[in-house]
């Protein structure tokens, strides 16, 4: 079907006077005695473009919100250099119809409706900008990392390795609902793999293996959590940047994580203006300003033992008490961002029992070279590290944990042939969205989210 | 730890004359008296930097293979214009020490025994090319749809659809290996979700609900398939790319599917020289001419029936006998874009009972507006449809495959409201990196495949 994309029509001024075709879903529709105007929208852009029906000549039946149609005739521009289109009424073709009882009738529906009709919210303006946030940040992702050399990889979903009693990872099966196989060893060996498999929280220890090969690598790609939080906040699948980098040490993965977020929000406000201005008016007064500061500014940085102190000096009556060894909590992580910084800020250098086994492991003997970023208004958005790269370091902190080596022999050899120091971090794709656009459910910034208890 | 990545040296004349610090792995090592030669790759090129060490002054210990390390000298330019560093024994440090037990010592292995070794075997030459493909072909498909208007979307994994006892489907279980219920029932209402889940084969019905909101989507995620297919072009585990989009035709669809295919193999011929010249010389003589010709030429277009005709009248033995209403066979689908038409090939309107439910039924009552593209040397690469958007006819085909309409309510949904004409298709990433490379399997385009019985 030909037919040119409102989104090209309403951007550009060569269409003024040439006559076109659009196709779209009618979102509101006027009628008056002379003249009947349609807001048509096809997706392409958050903004609709008005047909003005010249009713003089021939039929015309007033299409209902909802239906599809296809209408022929001459852009003019309109108010504010706005483009419409003039089309007589033979011109306009319905598509499909869309009877009385289409749930988006009227605008203001809540969000909490919205995802009780995850086919059908993405109709509406607020997930229409959403969806473009994503996409764009995506692909702004994308060309950050090629364009600075890294190799995009895919690392496994399913996976056979920390499915030993991983309490937060679901299991993957063909038998597993089947009654047939009454131990666990004869279920494993008759399953698919010939083992127990899983479904990866990371991959990290994948992406490391492609980086001591490859220099620079990143992922996107899911990540799945069987964690029973049912919070705005948690997902039990969700979408993870983690870039891995050789010959990285802290400072520079530091440096590179600043880089990539600064590059892909600045995209961003390029890109979407619209949405941004959208979300600005719908959802949090002056995002755009906070974004807008936010990548004209130098990241703030703090160990995390100043962290400690700053918080323990603050005066503030924190739900959770400060002591040095405990976790942040978003309480904590908003305070330094928030009040102490009033910016983005990195902490690094957290206490080695709080942190993963993998992390490089500092002079001190008491913290390993970890960096959180927090941001204003969320808190932690990035995680990440230097790695251990020193073979005999890592194998103490494993034996510490009680991990099984042998699990873990492929990843060790990085440490044997040819080591290096490097580094990465993990980026949730959906807490980035939720930044970027104040849309404070996780539910709302994916298509159809996965929760407990919850996968329609 | 600051340093040049080699590609850039390698890429660019304005470090000539400078000095720059490299880091890498050593791939060889020669030493004669007054002077050494090292081949340092860092993995961000297929070429390796040569460093020359000027022996003169200081202490020089030759580099064992696989060791990495740190040299600073001044790029000069040697023979073809290549460049190489010259650096002093005292401006070469040893990072990582590399034991001679090293599997990759020798070029030259098997990619068999490469795939024993899925940790190590990027550190090779042919790894390396392959991953930078892949990772180029990514990027070429997001920049493809980003500047067409498309937008991105991620599809659930974990799905609650189609897990009715369908076998080529893995289940997602919290609760799957633990002995504690009795019956399915008991299972599914314990588990995670509190019902039946599984790893989506395709996203495309959710595909479908994005792009008759958001006009034009693509995909570009994980499928699985739990296929007991030991073969060297099944996965259970492959990336996908979905395009959907709304207003479209079979036609229509078609015409994006060769624009698309073009737009990222002419991608790659142009930023992966070196990688296409390598697997031309060393796994498929003529690759790179095949690529050029396909690009070059129009597609060819032929429907199912004439295509059953052609191979009736081939006079060709073939294994498969082919009759109208059989599928086509690899053995068809190369005899045709092979032999009958030397190109790529798109054939369309497949009998309705060899393909879905969902494509759109023909006038002819007997085929649906399906298309496959077919292409030299693999057989078929792409399929994809027109859909069917007419609500009554959907729910005939439907009826006569007996499914659960309960299920599919959502889906039923679009061609209630705002029904249009739509239509997409499916990729197989790693088929295409296949076709891109002339890897024979599978295997060796994906960097840890899963294979039944395999999760290595």
């Amino acid at each position: 079907m030909k037919h040119t994309d409102i989104k090209e029509i309403i951007s550009s001024d060569k269409y003024i006077g040439q006559q076109v075709t659009v196709c779209g879903w009618v979102r509101t529709s006027r009628n008056s005695k002379s003249v009947a105007f349609i807001e048509l929208n096809d997706g392409t852009s958050l903004k609709n473009i008005q047909i003005v029906v010249e009713k003089g000549e021939g039929e015309y039946k007033e299409p209902r919100v909802g239906m599809s149609l296809k209408a022929t005739g001459n852009i003019v521009e309109g108010r504010n250099h706005t483009k419409e289109i003039n089309a007589l009424p033979s011109h306009i073709t319905i598509l499909g119809d869309c009877p009385t009882d289409y749930p988006l009738q009227k605008k203001g529906h809540t969000l909490e409706f919205m995802r009780s009709i995850p086919h059908l919210r993405s109709r509406s303006n607020t997930f229409n900008a959403v969806w473009r946030v994503r996409s764009v940040l995506a692909a702004a992702l994308h060309e950050y990392f090629q364009k600075n050399n890294y190799v995009y990889i895919n690392t496994p979903l399913i996976t056979g390795s920390d499915c030993e009693g991983a309490g937060e990872m679901f299991q993957v099966t063909t038998v597993g609902y089947n009654a047939e196989y009454k131990s666990e060893e004869e279920y494993c060996t008759n399953d698919f793999f010939g083992r127990k498999a899983g479904l990866s929280v990371s991959g990290q220890l994948e992406g490391e293996m492609a980086a001591t090969a490859m220099g620079k690598i990143y992922t996107f790609g899911p990540s799945f959590r069987a964690e029973n939080s049912n919070t705005p906040k948690h997902l039990a699948e969700f979408w993870h940047i983690e870039p891995e980098v050789a010959f990285a040490e802290l400072d520079d993965v530091i440096e590179i994580a600043e880089d990539m977020l600064k590059y892909v929000i600045r995209r961003l406000l390029d890109t979407c203006p619209d949405e941004i201005n959208f979300f600005d008016a719908h959802f949090e007064k002056g995002l755009k300003a906070r974004l807008e500061e936010l990548i004209s500014h130098d990241f703030g940085r703090v160990t995390y033992t100043e962290a400690i102190k700053l918080l323990q000096e603050s005066g503030e009556n924190f739900v959770y008490p400060v002591e040095w060894g405990c976790d942040l909590q978003t309480e904590h992580e908003r305070y330094i961002s928030e009040k102490v910084f009033k910016k983005a800020v990195f902490v690094t250098d957290y206490p080695k029992e709080i942190k993963s086994f993998y992390m490089k492991q500092n002079p001190d003997g008491k913290t390993v070279a970890a960096v959180d970023l927090l941001v204003p208004g969320v808190g932690e958005i990035i995680g990440g590290s230097e790695r251990e790269a020193d073979y005999d370091k890592l194998i103490a902190a494993m034996n510490e944990r009680n991990m099984n080596l042998d699990l873990y022999s492929d990843y060790l050899d990085l440490r044997k042939y040819g080591s290096v120091p490097h580094g990465g971090f993990g980026l949730g794709f959906e807490r980035l969205i939720m930044y970027t656009t104040g849309m404070a459910n996780i539910r709302d910034v994916i298509l159809f989210p996965r929760t407990v208890g919850s996968i329609r």
